[in-house]
Parts: C-alpha cells; structure tokens; sequence
C-alpha cells in the first residue's frame, strides 16, 4: 500500500519535476495535484503543457486539478509553491494533519522548522516533535534548501566535517530552469549573462549555516563559518555550476579533501531510500569537467559532480561544484526529505 | 605623415581586430600583413576569412601576406603571434629596430620588458631603457597584459590608488572569441559551461602584481596583494564578465568605491589619445548589469564596465566588472600602447 | 522645423526602435511617447527598461508616457501598437486628421490601406485619397508588411519586374526579437527550434500579393502568385532568415538574377529619404552566407541580404535572404514609409 | 555466442554513438575498434575523449585502437570512417569477407551497392548477390544514407506507397553534431545560422532517388520524383528538423497523411530488430511540435517526429519531420542495417 501523496503548484516547472520523480515511486502515489485558480478544474492535461524530458505521464493526463487547499485526502504534500502562496498556505496543510515537504523559501529559516539535506542533517528532524508542540500542528512542515544551496552544502559537509571550514566565497553559474518556464525570456539570455538573481546570494549566504549548525536545546545554533557569494544567470538550460573558494580550521592537502568527496556516504545512502544516489559526490578527474551539459544527469540527477580541487594562494582549496537545480536542488530534494521522514517514522 | 606599421599574426580573431582598429587610424597607417606559412605570396582577401562584424577593410584586401621576419620596412609592430612563435620571433624585430607592441603572453613577465595598462601603469615604460641597453637591441618589446587581467586590473587600479587592495578573489566568465576562432567547438559550448581554461588562472594571479607593482632601481617591485583566480568559459561571443572580491587596507564605503571609479582617469585620457575612451570604467545602475551583450561596446570596446557594487562580510566589497575581450583585452591594449609610445616619444 | 510625431506603444521592443530611429533624425522629432495603462504618467525611462544596444537617449527619458489617445499634439504617430489595440485605436488617430504609419498587422489587408514597402510599391499611396474619401477622415493610414514579408518581397520585386514570378516556397528561420521582448521564454528556444509562429505563414502568403499588385480603379489588384510558407523560431537574436524558391515566368539566367538583385533601386534610393539604404538589396558571394549575427546591420539594418543564388530544379532558382526584424521589418520600415509620405506630399 | 564487430573510425562522434548502441547489443560485441594513425596503438581511452552523454563504456576503455586495415578478426565492421577513406578501405575489408555496414557516403551511390533504410526498401538487399559476384568479394558493402535523407525519406515512404510522391522541397535545419565534434567552431554558429552544408543539398536531392526506386534486373531504378533542398545549420546539438512541401500524384486529405504515417510498419518493426523503434514514425498534435531539444530522443532516437501536417496550396501538403542525426541517422541507422543483414541471412 503506497502513501497518498499530492503535489502542490503541480502545473509549473518544480511541480513537473515532482510529478515525473513520484511516477512509479515505490512508496509514493499521486492522487492529488493543486495548482492556482487559473487551472482549478481543468484536466492536468488540459492545464498543464508539458516542459520536461519525456512525454507527461499519462496516469496524471486526466487527474483534475484541485484548488490548493488543505481538505484533499493525502497524508503527505509535496510542495512547488511560490513563496508568498506557500507563507500562508503551508500552515493550513500542517494544522490539518499532513506532512509538508516543501521546497518554497517562506519558511526554511524559522527557528522550528527543518532545512534539510538528507545526507547532511538528518538529525534536524527533531525539530519537528518542537514544530508541533508549539504550533499545535498535528502536522508539520519540512524544507529543503535553495537549489545553488544544496549543491555548495553538499560539498562543503564532508570537508568540513574532517577539516571545519570558516570561511566560503562562491559564485554560481545558474541554468535557466532555476527561474521557472517563463522566468527568463529568451532575449535577455541568448549570448548573454545575467550577474543578477534576486534574493539569491542572501539565501547562499544564510541558509548553509543553519544546515550545518548543530541542534542544541530544540534549537539550531548555526554553523560559525562566513559565506559570500556572486550569483550569475548563464544561457544552459539545466545545472548550476559554482565555483568555491574555501578556507580550513585544519591542515589538508588536496588527497584528503578528493578523499573526503569520494568516501562520502549519508543517512539516504544507508537507509537506501529510493530516491538516494549510490554515491552523493562524484569526483571528476577530467580537469575541464564537471560542465552542466554533459554531468548533470549523474546517478539521474540526484549526485552532484565536484571537479578541479586544487590548492589555493588566498584561501585553501578551491573547486567546481554542478547539480541539477530542478531535481537534486529542488523537486529531487523533497522526494528525499520525504523518504526520509518515513523511514524516520515521521510519516 | 603617418607611421608606417606591420600587423604579425593578420589573419586570426586578434589580428583582424588590429585591422579594424588600425584601418583610417590618425597616427598609423598599416603597410605589412604577416601570417604563417599557409597564408605567405597569398593576397590577404585570400589568405584570410573575415570573421568579425562589418567587412574586410579594402585597402588590405589586395595587400600581400608576408612571412613574419623582421625584414620589412615599419617603425612599429603589432603582434598577435602566438606565444611560443613570439617568444622567438619578437626579439627579432626589437633587435632590428623595430618597436614591438606585443599581445603574445611570450615576454610580459620578463623583467626588463614593460607590461602595460596605459591608464594604469604608464611609468613602466620607464623598463624600455634598461631592456634597450641590456639586450643591445635598437627596438624594443612593449606588452599588453591577458584580456581578462586588463578588465580586473582596470577595475582595481582606482581602489588600489584610494584604498590599498590587500586581497582579490575573481571568478571569470569568459567569452568564446577568446579562444581564437576554431578554438571552441560548437559542441564543447552550446549550452554548456566549460570550467577550465588552460594557463588562465595562472596569468591573472600573477600580472597584475607587476602591473600594480613600482618601477624601483629601473625594475618592478610587485604589488603586495593576493589574488586567486577561477576561469570559466561560457557561450557569449565577445565580452569578458568577472565577479570580483576586494579586502583593503583602508575603511571605505559603497560610495567612495563608486566615486573612485567614476572619476578615474589615466594618461590615455589627459593626453587625449586617439584610440582611448573617453572614461576607462563605466558604472552601471542597472542592478541586472553590466551585461556582455548589451554592453560590451560600450565606447566602442575601449571601456569596462562595473556593476553591483556591494559590501561583502567576507571580503570587504565586491563588484562585477565587463569589458570586450579582444578589443580592450587585446587589440584596442596594443594599439593604446602604442599611441602612448608615440606621445611620450618612444617611436 | 521639424515634423512633431508621437509613437504609439512606445515601450516595447518596436517602439524601442522606433525611438532610436527617430532620434537625431532630421525631419522628425518625437514630441508624445504612449504606452498602456501600466505605463501611463510615468517619466519613459520609469516606464520601460531599454532592451536594445546602446543606451536610452538622453531626450526622452524625462517625457511623460500619455495614454494612447488621439488628443495629442502632432502630425504623425508611429504605431507599434499589438494588432487588437491598433484595430480600433489607429482610426481615432486618423479620424483626428493625423497620420499613422502603422507596423500593426490589424489594417494591413483592408482595401484602401495602403500596405507599402517604399522601394517595391510607393504608386499604392495612391490609396489614400481613396481612403481619406470613403472614411471621411482628416488623416489616413499607411501600413507596412510583416516582417518576414518585407525581406521575401524585397527579394521577390527586381526578379518579378524582369521574370514575372509565378511560384514561391519558402521557409523561414526567425530571430527570437520578432516576438517581442518577452515572446518566447529562454526554456523554449534555447538549443533548440519551434517549427511555428502564430498567423505567421498566412501573413507571408497573403501580404505580398498585395504589395506586388496593381493599383487598378482605386483599388489593388493582387498579383498572380502563389506563395507557400513554413515559418520556424531560432535561437538567433536579430535577424530573420529566408530560404526562398522561385518559378518564373520568362527564361533567365543566374546572372541575371545577381544582375537584377544588384542593380535595384526604388524610389527611398532616388528621392535619397534619410532612412533609405544606399542600395536596398546586398548580394553576399561567399557561399556561407548571409547569417544573421554578422551580417543583420548591413546598411545600418534597412538593406537585405541575399545569397546562394542558384538554379533549381523544382523550381528556377532558389536563394537565401536575410534582413533586420525589427529594423527593416518593423520600425524602419514604418520610418521609411513616412518619409516616403513627407516626400510626396502627404505629410 | 555473440557476433564479433569491429567499428572503423571510433574515435569520432559517430564511432562513439556505434559505440554506445552496441554496448550491451543482444546480437552483437565489439572486439576491434580502430582508428587513424593519431590513435593507433594507444587504449581507447586514452586515444578518445568521450563526448556524449554519458560515461564511456567500462569494456572499451582498455581495448587497443588499432590501424583501420582489414586484418582484424571479425565478421561485421560498422563504418564511421571519413569518405575519402571509406572510398578505398571499405572495398579491402569487403574484399577480406567481411560485411562493411558503412555510414559512409563513398559507395552509396554505387550500382551494386545497397542504400538501405530497413523501414523503407529492405529488399534493395538483393544487390548484394550482384555486387559479391561482379566485384569477386567474398564480403560486402551496405550502406545507409545522409542523416537528412533519412529523416525525409522515412516520413516520404507511407505517403509514397499510398498517394505517389511526384515532387518534393524540403529546408533542414540541421544539428550541429552532425559536423562533428569539432566541425563547427562556436564563433560560426552561437546567435547565428549558416545557411549552407557542404555537398548536403546534392545528397539530400539524389540519395531519396534510389532508396525509393524499385529494383529491377540486379539494378535500382530510381524513382520519378523531383527533390529540392536547402541546407542550414543551426544552433541545436543533436536534431535535424526538416520543414517539407509534398506534391502527390493521388488525391488525399490530411487524415490520410496522419493515417498513414500512424499506421506505417517495416522490416524492422515486424522481425522485432533489437534496435528497431516500436513505430519508426511518431505523429505530433501540438502544433509546436516536433522541437529538437524536447521530441529528439523519442525511442531512444530510432524513431522519427512529425507534425504540423496541413494541406498546402503550392504543393498539396507539408509537414515538419524531426530526428536524431547521430542516432537514427546515423550509427544507428547502420546498426539497423546490420540487424536485417542477419536476420535475413546474409550474415
């Protein structure tokens, strides 16, 4: 017997991503999607156009979208809404009893609720049992990062768990996809950058600290490092690759560091989810690689790709870090918080 | 009367680039074309494809490719050689006489051998003296630094002057006209990143400490500043973009940064130079720029321009500098080398 | 004294460029800019954010945006009005006894509407005596084709004077800037082609009979050819591209299709109107082109490009044409098309 | 017990796709690759840098690359080698009893020599008893056509057979993987088209001839139909998309068209060949479609896309037809070939 599962925003890019992950999910099973007035009632079909790889599964063709509101029948939601829909919308979810994987930014930092990257803080699912208490939920949400957040915290974690890092200077090359469909039209891209993405460098700068902190007194006390990052618009089409200067606590060389990437293992690759990669970071030895159009389907999306560690003058290390933004940085990453907290016993 | 000049390496990007500036120039009239063996006894419309916008210049149409050796009657050359061809052939010409305005990376680090940013490090010429009586050569080799070392440079040079800079990250995106014509594939670009470019990083750490640096007892004390460097390439045609990380000496606010840029200028300015821009860096407003596509002629390429200047936590600004990297980053350089030569009687 | 005009939908990528065409121009001189109700009171550079190459010009970022309403003080307006807006909007202008020299499609086919290309069918100006008549209105409108249209017909006219065209195929490759600047999302085109453009091929198969028909009896007689299109949308910024096959009536030779494209004038070229290319049609000799980003601002974006002439043995002949989508197919031809009116008196 | 192949020119990008198709081939498995003189002797890995999608195939990693002569020991070699080799190789393995399935466009043309698309003309096979016995070979030569030709031709054979194909235009625009890796420099074709394919258009016009021809007396003799083509490059990676005009000989309406390419069946579909495609034609509703980028790997590339099938008044029909250059219509293609060289016993 799956768990009931919906998808909330179902019609957009994100929401898209979450239906092709959840089609034929060994443990998940759509039977609801919700999107904004505009398609309420309509057939998916209908309402949706399909942007994704492959064809639009044709179990959810004929499905009717839903108003998003919290009276479907499901015990778990998945959800691709825009922020300020999500600010007030997710709650009403959560007081009712479901369980909210989200992966909209409206409340990834407040204090009782998780940002979670399997592989990185599983153990900040305790702050769900506070969540409830406080807000008398008897359900609850769960977040996962910004998409270019997941991909520098991923490979960070296992370097700083060896060596402690303190300081971070990133700048992130972000595919298209990470503005939705229609985020960025054609004439502002085409040859072109962008050295601007709202909101962005604030979330790269803010949310790896909570993931890294530690849970102290039903709280987390975040990580003590510095992070500043310059975030660019760049024309591919799916991937954002980003190039990281770190700085160490510790003595390393440049083996320790491939050493901690390659022996990297999380909660998700012991519980085995289904959604988990075998191995979260690949190590690319191919001095001009990792590039988005050719590594971002690594283990279908959900590994990241790291290349070119070397030694630095300024900082310690630097390197090149690419993952999927729409499915290890987004959809991919609820999927996994949400196996997750079933195997936990959350759902 | 104009000064007769030879273009060495005529048929590449750079060298045709030369053409275009040179063609009706005030002071410079080109009156040889050297390419490789392949080209040799061939009329230039022959030897070479025209690959930048506008056409072929009549006057050099029918202008004979000759073999690249110092036997041809000019005052001054412009060289867009590769570097292992000028590394040899180079002296050739200084040692004959002639005054080498070089693009090659072949000699720039050499101690004697000025590398020259006309706004930046005029006084350098100063080396030309030493070089002259040590190599007992009637010319001489004068440098361009690397395309993206100049739009670095530039930006540094007016908060370096006001500020003393201590500490540069900078993370390139870098246009495919830099790698010469055939240098990327199509394939290895569209819609991809490349986050490798061969010798580059190497170059923007070093160069700039030379440019920045002092002419102490007839040689060049660098700069005491640390740079590191990420280079990337990107699918933009023409257009060099940086994201770059400054810690100072000196306190300074977001407009004291601004007002330095603004008000910068250089000897090319005072002295009015033909090729020179009429301000060397443009501030943009535009949180969304500088864009390569939008605004790399900015003053027909002879320009950089800055955007998103901010304060940083972890560093103490950072900004976003552009500029054209085969006019500014490399033909526009020779010839605004060249102009300040001429003007401060070198030639 | 300069004729004051004003141009309709003002913000957009079309009256973008009608804005940079009529600044500086020496006949015209912008005195009202309209927009929609969202632009409405605000100063124009508040309003709209430059889309084009080089900078919004100086004189008309403080002007006031007014409704588009016909109560403003000038003689002509521009149109760049979307084609439902112009439908109704464009008569009240008329009915006011100004003149519109309209790019909207809405008026395009209406029998006493003259629909003009100045270099293939001035004589159809003739219509608006008819129209002015039969309307009872002060001032009239002029309309130009659609822009695939003007760079087929361009191409169409000296063959058809000397050959008499009988049959046309063609297939088009058009820049993403036809659709405005919001038109086609960067997820839709970036490597990638959409074999279909909206009312695109009834346009291109319909307008030229028109533009190539007589004036009989006051009214336009089509021309006898049957044209078949199939339209596609590129990852190209500028520039639409045409693969044309021709039959024709008379016997010809390659040479004397060159001969024809070459030795074309029309009246813009003999009444030398401001805007006017010095030749209107280019013929390219290299094989490889014409293509869009190197070869779109020839003759400053009003001249076409044509190439590839060759026999055919389906059809006669078959070539490729090229021209500037919004420059050419768009405001400049509406530019064009009123100077062709102040010249013949009916401005 | 596998058959053992060679693939002759594996280093390129169609020797990679031959690669990739035939890893894990039911029927067959590479022992020799071979290549040019550059690569001879080195491991596969080292002689090829891989660039598709995906990781090189761990069993060729270490295989040797060995010179292109016919002394290796296999039954069947696929053949991605330039033509001008081709031309004078392909014969010394034919000649050694080897079967050549060649991609190569030297012997396409030849009178005894099958070019084959299994969907389409199957029993052209039968010239390969003539060809053995006039040409003394123990072995043979099969050959599939031009990637373009492909395309067409496979959406030209229902109609064919059903209404008569008399006449045909049709524009491609074409992928640029189908250059080679390295046969479009980025500078060509970023923002750009190019309107012209060496020896494309000749091939495209002819090549359809004999594939569609009946034979007759040991010969083909070709079909009575008129081709006409154009030939452009464009800015997607893998894809050619042909926009085609049909005039038939019978009468039909557009649902006869859908009809038949819905319906339409080969060799291949009713043998099951491991690599046939379910239906070799798939048949598009949204009039968007097909798009390079989104419909290229339907059916893992094997099968062909249609769509925007409509009456037309110059021609009686066009239509869009979509497929991948490097799989369909190419490695694959020859790979298909072979599958029906064994299962109809000349193998």
């Amino acid at each position: 017997m799956k768990i009931k599962v919906g998808v909330l925003g179902a019609t957009g890019m994100v929401g898209q991503r979450f239906i092709q992950l959840l089609n034929d999910h060994p443990w998940f099973e759509i039977s609801s999607l919700t999107a904004s007035k505009r398609s309420e009632g309509k057939r998916y079909s209908e309402a949706a156009k399909w942007y994704i790889e492959g064809e639009m599964p044709e179990q959810i063709r004929d499905m009717e979208v839903l108003p998003t509101k919290p009276d479907i029948d499901v015990d778990l939601v998945f959800s691709a809404l825009p922020s300020d829909v999500a600010k007030t919308v997710e709650p009403e979810f959560a007081k009712k009893g479901i369980a909210v994987a989200s992966n909209a930014s409206a409340h990834r930092m407040e204090e009782d609720i998780p940002l979670i990257i399997p592989e990185v803080n599983p153990e900040h699912l305790a702050l769900i049992e506070e969540q409830k208490k406080k807000r008398k939920w008897d359900g609850f949400i769960v977040t996962n990062p910004n998409c270019s957040t997941i991909m520098l915290t991923l490979s960070l974690k296992p370097i700083d768990d060896m060596f402690s890092v303190k300081e971070v200077a990133v700048v992130t090359m972000q595919a298209i996809s990470g503005a939705g469909y229609s985020g960025v039209p054609s004439m502002a891209i085409l040859g072109n950058i962008i050295p601007y993405i709202g909101k962005e460098e604030e979330k790269m700068e803010s949310e790896p600290l909570k993931i890294l902190g530690k849970v102290e007194n039903k709280k987390v006390k975040n990580a003590n490092i510095k992070i500043s990052a310059a975030c660019n618009r760049v024309p591919v089409v799916d991937g954002h690759t980003e190039a990281v200067f770190v700085k160490l606590e510790e003595k390393a060389g440049v083996k320790d560091i491939i050493d901690a990437f390659e022996s990297f293992k999380g909660a998700p690759q012991r519980y085995k989810l289904p959604t988990a990669p075998e191995k979260p970071i690949y190590v690319m030895q191919d001095i001009t690689r990792p590039q988005p159009r050719i590594d971002v389907m690594v283990e279908k999306g959900m590994a990241v790709s790291v290349g070119r560690i070397r030694t630095d003058k300024l900082f310690d290390f630097k390197w090149v870090v690419l993952g999927h933004n729409t499915i290890r940085g987004a959809a991919g990453a609820s999927v996994l918080n949400a196996e997750l907290l079933v195997k936990e016993g959350y759902i």
